[in-house]
């Protein structure tokens, strides 16, 4: 009888590429599926030949897996992850491991890591990027929950994720840590990922509309962009998609498509977990919002025949205004990743997580969505100091951003004398100049709170609360 | 043995304020206390000689009321509103109503609507704003639930309310809808109150940093905008806190107060609704933001020692500035409570709510602190058209942001160049100008979601749902 190193239940195409990734890494894969005609069909299709076996009945699943027994989750997230989990429990032996590959919210990935340990079993739920493609060839891996279990799945994730480095033997797979943190770095991966595209588009916007740069120049700009500090995939497929034609037409696809944004969750959730922390991922929301308001598409064509904005001719130097633009992008980006940086640290905290950031910034360097060179200089910035607060601190950041920001001002003002939204840009920047002051105008807000509602105050050059009775003190208009 | 037009549970100051206010309109009141002690010292304090009863017991209060009985709650919002509701239910009969005139989330009040009108009760979840002050005179009442309810408790609600209108006579409480909409209506109240607190911060801190504006000269223009569309208590108190010294000293209170705002979370509950409702409340959130940045001050002031920025000198027309920066606070502001009524608009929709917006806007011209003539031009908007889609469509307001475009853009590109935080004003003018783009860049996006997940995506020119092989369809670089 075999017995596999690893059970995968869920067969949709993410489950069977991680599957054949794992069998084509010289694993032993045994794979259940609820319609088991798609467990008959995989097994005698794509999986044919290699060292994967296919399950009706979970129980030969879980009878037929070597000990500690691995079993992973490849299914929608939400209760169908509680009812397996239920299911599978009286199966499994002490410090079995269920795995949890889905998008679930980190909330579920807390609650689960301590119900699945109080049955004496190990929790894993981790974050898989990198789409279809990259389940395949290599993904980035997060994994999160019981620390315990990490020793027998290290070996196997790390070999099936994405490589970097100069030998291309780095692993974009290292454990996260307690709980939901696996998960919850996944979140603010994809979070990032709305920053990145939105900035992108906001990029995009201004050199069509400000410059009237063709879809041709586009395509060497961007070119251009990907060479240097802006090396992303992310810059990448948007060079290519400058240069894809219209099926039969000498028209550029792009052109056509709706300006609507879609969108799954994860953003908004990062969101509403920033407000919860009480820490400014404003970049990022704004992404979020400016997703809904692209999809708002007929409420915007009726304003756009009502409302009127200055013209958006721009006149100065051509090659200049690329130039800062490119900087505005990079600038904008460094601070979305700042305050990503800021909420991850600001939920370890709360959770009692400890994060390696400069091991979360090599998960992100391959595999998955948001990969880039610059996730290397922000690992190297935490290399340098693991307890560093805010990226934006970091020398050679500051550096980087301090000679970025003549260009990007002249971006932002520019943009706002046009009538070009740069919700992200502007966000970033405004985060920015907000964070670098040691007195914001708050003093003032806190003033006019004790005015209406007796709030009290502090003071900079005393301890204690204060009340003032402004009403008799103010001067009397 | 008498009997009591309303019963009030619940004696902190707001508690008793309100039912002064009811006593000094004509009304029995019968009051009780869980502290007894407390009853006591209110009915043989504030409350002696007047037509106000104290209970130690509740079964008594209710045996005395009028019918059908009202009984208002003011306790702490939570589970205590729970304990009260349960407690009350079975000593109340049919028709009998239920008032939570606390800080509810919208949430709780959809829910005990349907618990308490089950019972065979009504309920009426109310906001009440204007603090110990409006409670006593005259606050603002936005109550919503059981429709059936409002007949009984409109006359006693709209006399204690605060008036407005050129005979003082139009009272601020009206019916505003099913459930919790009349605490949903508080909510974006007082997230509104946010985002015009943070623009009247970012307007004075252009105004010291940038023209080196004194105390007094702040109180000069604080005035003079007071005069104006700006005229609003928020403005108002702005200019007298500039006024006021601190105690025993020459200098201004202002200044030696700590930069640190705190926040009691309805701004924090607008913003994650927003994100849930798919609707962009970008000013509201950025102002939450803003008190999250403004109270991270020992990382601020670590910050300001190590990031840069431009020099903060301007050197054009002062005065043309100084009304810059007025027209920017108009026309953010505008945008401001565009986006919240256009969230009302979705929670309506979500909840099956039938709401007036121009009642609404009426509900907060008097007692609450955003009250504004600037909430007169808004009621007259939806007066025009009950249907009006957006603030900014209406021809009044579309004028008035046109003409105020100019200004607002100078002094948002000038505070950029300047290094000067405005996320306030730069939100509301994104959301400007993104809102009246026909065609935003989110074409792009779509097409990057393709890409690389296979998210499909819709075309301007034909119906049905896309995919392309980017990848094969890419120039090979």
């Amino acid at each position: 009888m075999s017995q596999h190193d690893i059970g995968l239940i869920g067969l949709a195409v993410m489950g069977q590429n991680l599957v054949l990734n794992m069998a084509n890494n010289g694993y032993s894969v045994g794979v259940y599926n609820r319609t088991t005609s798609t467990t008959d069909e995989f097994t005698e299709g794509n999986a044919a030949g290699k060292s994967i076996t296919g399950y009706h009945d979970l129980k030969d699943l879980v009878a037929n897996l070597k000990s500690p027994r691995k079993v992973m989750l490849m299914v929608k997230a939400g209760p169908a992850v509680d009812a397996i989990i239920e299911t599978l429990t009286p199966m499994l032996d002490k410090e079995d491991i269920i795995i949890d590959g889905g998008n679930a919210e980190f909330n579920d990935s807390n609650r689960r890591t301590a119900e699945v340990e109080k049955s004496g079993l190990l929790f894993i739920g981790t974050g898989v990027s990198g789409g279809e493609e990259g389940a395949l060839k290599g993904p980035s891996i997060m994994p999160g929950g019981s620390k315990a279990a990490w020793p027998h799945v290290k070996e196997i994730f790390q070999k099936i994720s994405a490589k970097v480095g100069p030998n291309n033997d780095i692993p974009c797979c290292e454990w996260v840590g307690e709980a939901g943190a696996g998960h919850y770095v996944k979140m603010v991966h994809n979070g990032i990922e709305y920053g990145d595209m939105q900035l992108i588009c906001e990029a995009y916007f201004i050199l069509k509309h400000a410059l009237g740069l063709s879809n041709e120049e586009l395509y060497d700009v961007f070119s251009e962009w990907n060479e240097g500090v802006l090396d992303s995939y992310l810059i990448e497929i948007t060079r290519d998609i400058f240069s894809v034609k219209d099926a039969g037409s000498d028209e550029y696809l792009v052109d056509k498509i709706l300006d609507t944004a879609g969108q799954k969750g994860t953003g908004k959730w990062m969101s509403q977990h920033a407000l919860d922390l009480g820490v400014p991922t404003t970049l990022i929301t704004e992404a979020v919002y400016a997703r809904c308001l692209s999809a708002q598409k007929e409420a915007r064509v009726r304003a756009s025949e009502i409302l009127s904005g200055p013209e958006t001719k721009f006149s100065g130097d051509k090659a200049q205004f690329i130039d800062d633009v490119k900087q505005a992008l990079y600038a904008s980006k460094l601070c979305s990743y700042a305050q990503g940086y800021v909420q991850l640290n600001a939920a370890a905290e709360e959770f009692g997580w400890k994060l390696n950031n400069g091991d979360i910034a090599l998960l992100w360097r391959g595999g998955c969505i948001i990969r880039s060179t610059f996730l290397q200089d922000i690992k190297a910035a935490f290399d340098k100091n693991p307890q560093l607060e805010n990226l934006l601190l970091d020398d050679f950041f500051r550096d980087a951003i301090n000679q970025a920001q003549p260009g990007w001002r002249r971006a932002v003002s520019t943009a706002v004398e046009l009538g070009l939204p740069v919700p992200g840009f502007s966000a970033a920047l405004s985060y920015y100049d907000g964070y670098r002051q040691a007195r914001l105008p708050a003093n003032l807000l806190q003033a006019q709170r004790d005015y209406f509602g007796a709030h009290t105050y502090k003071r900079l050059d005393k301890e204690g609360t204060f009340h003032t009775d402004w009403i008799r003190e103010r001067k009397t208009p």
